[in-house]
C-alpha cells in the first residue's frame, strides 16, 4: 500500500493544524459529470455498482476533472438491505422500490446478517481496485447508510415525503423496531470493518432522514445505533456520522467516538462549534443550490464558510448531494475556493 | 358579532393564564375526515375552494366533530398567486401545478397586486359565512402562505425536494427577487387584513418551505417578509408566524410584532423556550405520525408536550398538517388529551 500523497482530510479528521482544509462533495461521484452519464446510457444503475471496474472509473472522474482531496466509493446505501436478503430495484431517476417490505416478526427473522463481506465482495473488489488506481494520490472514503435510513426505506418501500409507515412501525412495535434496527446496525458494523479491510482510508455513515425524528424519538431510534457503529469501527479507521437534519444532536454525537459531524446548510458554523466544543471535525455545509450560482458568489461564500468554521478540524463539503444541474465548472470553482483559501 | 365562548386561543396569544393550552391542529379540516373524504368525491379541489357553503361546511367538520378550539377557514396558499395573475391547476393527490412559472423581469411586471378583497371575494364569503355559522362557538382562523414560500411554487412550478429552480431564480437574480417577494408581500398584507375585515380572529403564516433556507439565505428572502406582514397585520388582529423548519430564526422572529410562533417537531419545548425567552406565544409541536401511535400513547405524549411547555403562552397543536391516514378517533384523542390536562 503507497502512503498517501494528499492526507489532509486524515489530518483533518485527526484535528491537525492545517493552512487550508480538505474538500470533497457528497455525491460527486455522479449525475451532474458528462462522463457519469455516458456509463448511465449503457449500464443501468446495479450493474455500475456491482461492477468494480464499472464503480472504480466513476469514483476517480471527480479526483481527476474537479480536484477534490478524496474519493468517495461509488455504491448504494441499499445494498446493505439488499444483502440482507431484500429485493432493491431502481428506475432511473424514479428513486429506489423494495417490492417486498418488512411488516411483521416473520419478516424482520427473515433477514440475514451473517457473511456481510462475501455478499457484498463486489464493493470490496471495487475499493481494492480503486485503492490501487489512485496510488495513495487521495484518501479513499467507504460509506453506509444509518440503520434508522435503511430502516425507512426497508418498512416503505421507496422515497417518502414524511416517512410515516416507516414510523408507525416504530410507534407501534418498538420492540420489533429495535430487533430490526440491531440487525441492521450488526450488518453495518461488519460491512465498514470490511470496507476498511478493502482499502477504504475512512467511512461516512449516511442517517439521510434522521431529521424526520423529533428529538426524543431520534435518541430512540437513531442515537444508540449510529454511536454502536462509531464505537466498533473507529477501531479501525474514522467514521464521519452525517444525521441530515438533526442539529438538535450535535452535542451528543460530538461525544461519541465518531472522528466527524456531517453538517447540513440549517446550522450556522457558529451554532454547530458551539454544540461540538473543539471535540470533533466537521464536515459541510454549503446549500448544493447555491452551486448555481455566478462562480465569484461561490467562491465568496465558500470563503467566508471557511473563516466561519476554521481552517482546523474542519472538511469544506455540501450540505448534502451535489444536484443534478450542477455545471462541472461550478463544482470546481467549489473545489478551486477551499484550494486558493488563505487564513 | 356575537361574544365569543370559547376564546382559549385569543387569551394564549395575549399571553394570559390558562388551566389548560387551547388545541386546534393544522390541516384539520380535510382529508382524514369521512366527511370531507365525502364532498372531495362529489367536487373537485377548486370548487370545495370557491364555493363558501363548501368552504364553510368543511371548515366547520372538524369543530363539531374533533371538537377543536378553533375553526381555521378551509382554502389553498395558492389563491394568492392565482389572484395575481397566474394560472394554479390541482390534480387530486398529486400537488398543485402553476404550468406558467415567472421566470424574468417581465413575468414579474404582470403579476398584479391590487383588488386582491375583491379577486378572492369567495374566501371572504366563506368567513362571513362560517363566522356566522359558529356563532362565537370557537374563534375563526383566517391564513396565507408566506412570500418565499408562495416564491417557491411560482418559478418552480410545483412542489420540489430541494426547490433549486426557487432557489436558482433568487441567487441569479436577487433584484427580481425581491421585487418578487414584495408584490407578494404586498398582495398577502391586503389578503389578511380583509380577511380579519371578514369574521378572521386571528390569522396564520405558513412558510412551508422556509427550512430550505440557510440562515444567512433565511434572513434574506425570508424573514424581512414575514416581518412586514406581522407589523402590517398585527394592528388588526393577532398573526402566527410559522416558519417550517426554520428553529434557527426562532429567536429573531420572537422579537417581530407576531402573537405566535408555530413551531415543527424538530425543536424541543425547553430550546424553543430558550430562544424565544416570555416574548411570544408558541404553537406545536407534536409530530403528526405520532397520531398513529396507540391511544394512550398519543395522551401520554400531549401530556407530557403540554407540561414541557407549560400551560400558558402555549397553543397544542402539530408539527406540521395531520396525515390523510389518521384515524379520527385518534386525532379526537390528541383533542381531549389536551381538554383533559390538568397542569
Amino acid at each position: 500500500m503507497n502512503a498517501l500523497k494528499n492526507d489532509l482530510l486524515l489530518k483533518a479528521l485527526k484535528g491537525e493544524t492545517l493552512s487550508r482544509p480538505p474538500v470533497w462533495m457528497m455525491r460527486q461521484a455522479g449525475r451532474y459529470l458528462p462522463d457519469y452519464i455516458k456509463l448511465r446510457e449503457k449500464y443501468d444503475f446495479f450493474t455500475r455498482v456491482e461492477t468494480p471496474e464499472l464503480a472504480c472509473e466513476i469514483t476517480l472522474q471527480p479526483v481527476d476533472q474537479v480536484g477534490v482531496d478524496a474519493a468517495i466509493i461509488f455504491s448504494d446505501i441499499l445494498v446493505i438491505p439488499q444483502a440482507m436478503g431484500l429485493e432493491v430495484t431502481l428506475e432511473e431517476g424514479k428513486g429506489p422500490l423494495l417490492p417486498r417490505v418488512v411488516k411483521n416478526e416473520a419478516d424482520v427473522q427473515a433477514l440475514v446478517t451473517d457473511n456481510i463481506e462475501e455478499r457484498l465482495h463486489y464493493v470490496m473488489k471495487a475499493l481494492a481496485m480503486t485503492k490501487r488506481e489512485l496510488n495513495g494520490r487521495v484518501p479513499l472514503i467507504g460509506f453506509a447508510g444509518a440503520p434508522w435510513t435503511l430502516l425507512c426505506y426497508m418498512v416503505e418501500g421507496k422515497g417518502s415525503k414524511t416517512f410515516d409507515k416507516a414510523k408507525q412501525f416504530c410507534f407501534t412495535q418498538p420492540e420489533l423496531a429495535h430487533t430490526l434496527l440491531q440487525k441492521i446496525t450488526d450488518a453495518t458494523i461488519a460491512y465498514l470493518k470490511a470496507q476498511i479491510k478493502a482499502g477504504a482510508d475512512l467511512v461516512q455513515v449516511f442517517d439521510s432522514w434522521s431529521g424526520m425524528l423529533s428529538p426524543a424519538d431520534f435518541q430512540l431510534f437513531a442515537q444508540p445505533y449510529l454511536t454502536q457503529i462509531a464505537d466498533a469501527v473507529n477501531e479501525d479507521a474514522p467514521v464521519i456520522l452525517f444525521p441530515k437534519g438533526s442539529w438538535y444532536a450535535l452535542a451528543d454525537l460530538s461525544h461519541t467516538s465518531a472522528a466527524g459531524l456531517g453538517l447540513d446548510w440549517s446550522v450556522t458554523p457558529e451554532l454547530a462549534r458551539q454544540l461540538t466544543g473543539n471535540r470533533i471535525t466537521l464536515q459541510g455545509n454549503f446549500d448544493p443550490a447555491r452551486l448555481l450560482s455566478p462562480i465569484p458568489q461561490i467562491k465568496k461564500d465558500v470563503h467566508e464558510m471557511i473563516t466561519r468554521f476554521g481552517s482546523n478540524r474542519y472538511i469544506a463539503n455540501l450540505g448534502h448531494g451535489i444536484l443534478p444541474n450542477i455545471p462541472v465548472d461550478h463544482a470546481r470553482a467549489f473545489v478551486d475556493a477551499v484550494k486558493e483559501y488563505e487564513g
